[in-house]
């Protein structure tokens, strides 16, 4: 589906043009032009890549989708395939998206699969910043980098806000089986995040150090904010994944002790109850010569032993805290 | 045992040649000879080794089998042997085979050991595509690594849907076993896989950055995109690998809760039982003077106490579930 | 907030200048500008942007907070992101705040955010040295640098000792719980403290080797000096890391033993309790002809029975350590 | 202890020589000597230090053994450290022994400590291949090194095996305290093995990547042959350590589930015990009031209560799998 | 304190000379100046920086001790901070102290604090060597490192002799308390020689690799000498680290494997004395039909049915191996 397709000059909107025009405005050195799609179809993608003239293997990824975060140069052009990842308001479960970018000296071209939110506001911003935008078509691919990237805060401050819920009910009892289940559950999302940065982190370091696209040519300060901001999600990451792990382990501590208190409070119990059951079998032996049974206070002694066994295990009992 | 032997001249197949005409068609600089083997008997490699004149060393390795994956240069060939994984569709086991190639500026070998599938359909496809077969040797090479890793994603799906199955699973009561042995059976597939994987990811590396074997000349994009599969492959592997970890450390934890609900069932079914069998106790003493003994309703009233105080108990257990 | 806003020439506090007349003496070649800022407004910000013509992302950075540690080069000055670790000394909770540094030619300009302590006391130490503080703006980047690092230690030296006292507690009997939330609560600390360091040292290690930049030049010593103070505390930092790891296993094999002991104990009280309970209920039995029944030292010799049994199984168990 | 000194020229057997000669033969620009020597007295070694010229340091290392595995460049020579493994037949523990290899230009010295095998036939293989031989000193060099080599494969077949016996063992029942002494004895061995890999993979990989040394001039393929083998071996390791690390703690899992069913089967016969306990309790009251007990049919009914109630507890177990 | 002070001519002794005189002989260009201190006090210090005319930082580290092994370059000269690792015999405790080294051209200043044993032995044997001392400062630096180094091992055998007789108690019942905290004193006394031995490792690599310093020219062989003994260690570090980690997984594992021996226990008894419980408690009921209890053999027959109960299952526990 074409959201967008736009042509530029000097940073500014010149029109809204028809698909057919593309190739015809990208011949302009001072334009640049900048098409967004979203669930494409294949002959939506097959136009794209005649009107560019975009590399077969790129536009292969494109069509397929299921790229791993990535950036590469063919020519003088990029192909990059990002990943979003939208957190569900209801459950807080992550959706991973798409969107791959194709740039060129004076194109660009968004294709978004599977995802909600669109890239509407970071065109409507770029537009009112025309000296910004007139450094074309670089620019823009920052642009939408950072929009990326800068959505992945939110998904990652909920996972923190997850771990620190979780920590505070990691040492409260009885919470043992739910707290296994979210630590697993965050584990899960944390790992999905982490494969949308990691390789992306990799291939924006190339941005700005080294031999650098064209197309990126003078934009390295931008980049390398990129690339920061993904360097501080990744230790974030990182600094959460290694309190899961101690957290899983220490869980898992929670829920020995956790037994060993049941164990306790079961061997207290059997001993209050098995003392009286004692007494009171021996007074049941049929001996013919038991004197006490004969007594008149017989039975209340037995019945006052027991109970002054009894609470002396008790009490036992509670101040070594089996109970 | 010989599966093909043609002949291909600017892209189109020229002829099936007789093995013995292969020496003659390799030294025309305009052809190259593409012959498919499949569990060679010795005298086969060798003959090979003759016609095509390879490296002593590449055909002692393609004789054995049993290599790690690795592309070894031999002056201006290339050897490369390549980790089939096949998953057997009724067990879900998988199946390790290999493809050892040898490729020169105008030939190509394969050599299949211990494979289901074979490669008819890469020779029929490449040769659908004259304008890509006329690369030469180097194409081909591309096409059947191409058609080796993409094997790869099945079996990956694979285990993915395995890990899913056991997640779904891990936290029902009484499958702690069963989770145990699919986790293990689980990490025993992705370890061969891995071996597939690992090695060959570093060795394509190098057909696409850096110093480029001649062979492979002009087609950089072709590999990076391999070695980008291979890449995303990887990454999944240790995505569930990391899971699988996790995974068994959660299961502990479950099996360690399981243990503790036993444990609190044992302890509220004893004292159920126990508090009648205590009351039983006492006044089956043989006290002379013990008034309950007379009463009337003495019987109805000592079971009641039992009843009543086994509801409590069933209650107090219910509301603190460890019943 | 604005704490100084001093110049200075030759090594020497000239004036405390208005910051209206910052840009001025900044084009001043002999002199240099140090000024000092606390939790400022945005507004305070952008005039600092203004007279000392600061990077636009640098200066997004300072006003958001927040940042990772870094060190970064924007032409020819340099922009620092410090996190200060600030233990509470009420209840050792670690409090971070943040430190960004600007550094040019001839200017020098630091922001504290969210921090207790300031830098009144590098002032005066480095007004103290003319020789030292001749070195320009570089020398005073590294005294506060220098300033930030050495503050880790007592924090450092804080969590050492939190390890020691769980490490004398670790093999107490019935401490496995305290002991196991003081081990999360130090893996907390420690994660935090690691990230403000392990980012910083690899920035750092940037200002003294390989390419160096201009404002920095002439300085390595100094701040190889405070990489290494950096790769010191790093080193402890692993060390107690590793340590903890250990310590939460082994906490967890003393929670076992604690519950095979609670086990051995169990049942050797059910023994000691059951054997009586079960003469008892034989001479309970109701047949007609049991001659003990009616001998005279029945009930005495029973009674004996009991004991003698209890006071075999007791000394058993003591001897076995189950007791 | 002196087992061979042979003089060889133009990759035939010239002559055995005597010691003293070697010196002479060794200036021979045509000639190189080969000299084996086991469990050498330090005379031996110093009457060969002298013969060859060898390097103080290397000598020393030499006669005091116990080097890791390495290889170092003394100008135009090279000194080699290697650790032989060899599995004991009857218990299968590993014996480490150490093989140093002093090569030069032209003579090849090799000095066995507490190895069972030597490598005769590495001489005579060599001494049929005259035109291999005719490479000289590195030539044997790589000969023996890669006899070293190919000598690790069976150990490695016999740990391979190992963990496969263990894991058909791993899931059943009562197996866990073998299992885990058979994990560890295999965590031992797997340990030794990879103490002798590990660090002679790094050296070779210098003596056919980058700068080569002299005497392995023109043996590249060779060595890297012997490189991918050790890397072989390698990656068996790591997969063999990485299961094993797996079914250590899979092992744990299995015990707490072993762990699991005695409490459940405890339990289950705890209450199959006790609830004909509790209703003959109830029947031993001494109430005078207990219609039952003038029943005719009262014993039989009770004794049928206690049945039913036993008969269905015990259905009742075998259905939730307690029993 | 000073110990030594001695001025040496082409590796020969020239004589002890005063403090005061050392800068003299400093520029003496065939003379080196070889000092040692021990525990100094600040003024020493002071005396020595000027006599030798050190770089400020680097007397500031030696002043103040407690720094993580390192060797710097300052100019023509080096600091080298070494941590000496000495073991308490009585009780295996490691103590940790530090000897730093300024190397010049012409002088080496030695600076011990908190160790036992000096280093005269290594000024007696280099002493004895005039040939090697006259290589001059460099020489007597690779002598004392070496000394320092080689100090290790001792330390590094008696933590493997520790974790030896570790593994000979582990799977020895009732031992898992003791072996937990052998386990962790083990590992605290390891990571303590890790953190001498890694840094320096490090820094060794720099004396014999790549840029040399000017003072160690020439020594090249020696210092890759020293790095082999430090890879060494640290391998085996490595290995018992590797080792000690699976024996504490193993030892958890022995922990709930005796747990279970405990159970099993503890179930069979409580069946062998409930069967009988059981039996009396029926012939205890008050039923007035029941013919057993007037047989004459009743009593007896039902004492028969207990000891016929018991033993059968007692047979079954000890085939079963729960008892």
């Amino acid at each position: 589906m074409l959201i967008n397709c736009v042509a530029y000059q000097n940073g500014r909107k010149l029109a809204d043009i028809p698909v057919e025009d593309i190739s015809e405005y990208v011949c302009r050195p001072d334009c640049f032009v900048w098409v967004a799609l979203a669930e494409p179809t294949p002959e939506e993608i097959d136009q794209m890549a005649d009107e560019f003239s975009l590399h077969q293997l790129a536009v292969e990824d494109a069509r397929k989708g299921h790229q791993r975060p990535k950036i590469e140069e063919y020519e003088d052009s990029l192909f990059a395939a990002l990943h979003t990842v939208e957190a569900d308001e209801s459950d807080g479960s992550l959706a991973v998206g798409e969107v791959d970018i194709f740039v060129g000296t004076n194109y660009i071209l968004s294709v978004r699969h599977r995802t909600q939110k669109g890239f509407a506001e970071v065109r409507a911003r770029t537009e009112r910043e025309p000296e910004l935008l007139s450094h074309g078509a670089g620019f823009v691919f920052y642009a939408l980098m950072d929009t990326v990237v800068d959505r992945y805060f939110p998904v990652l401050d909920g996972l923190e806000t997850e771990l620190e819920t979780i920590e505070e009910q990691i040492f409260v009892k009885n919470t043992a089986r739910s707290n296994i289940e979210s630590l697993y559950a965050l584990k899960q999302k944390l790992v999905v995040l982490k494969h949308a940065v990691d390789p992306l982190m990799d291939a924006t370091g190339k941005l700005y150090g080294g031999r650098i696209p064209q197309v990126c040519a003078g934009m390295e300060a931008y980049f390398r904010d990129v690339y920061d901001h993904l360097h501080r999600i990744n230790a974030t990451i990182e600094r959460i994944r290694e309190m899961l792990t101690t957290a899983i382990q220490v869980n898992l501590g929670m829920i020995s002790l956790a037994e060993n208190e049941v164990t306790k409070k079961l061997a207290a119990w059997a001993a209050i109850i098995a003392v009286p059951t004692m007494v009171a079998g021996i007074y049941g032996m049929n001996f013919e010569n038991m004197p006490e049974l004969r007594w008149v206070y017989g039975y209340p002694l037995a019945v006052l032993t027991m109970l002054v066994g009894d609470i002396g295990l008790y009490l036992h009992f509670k101040r070594v805290k089996w109970l």
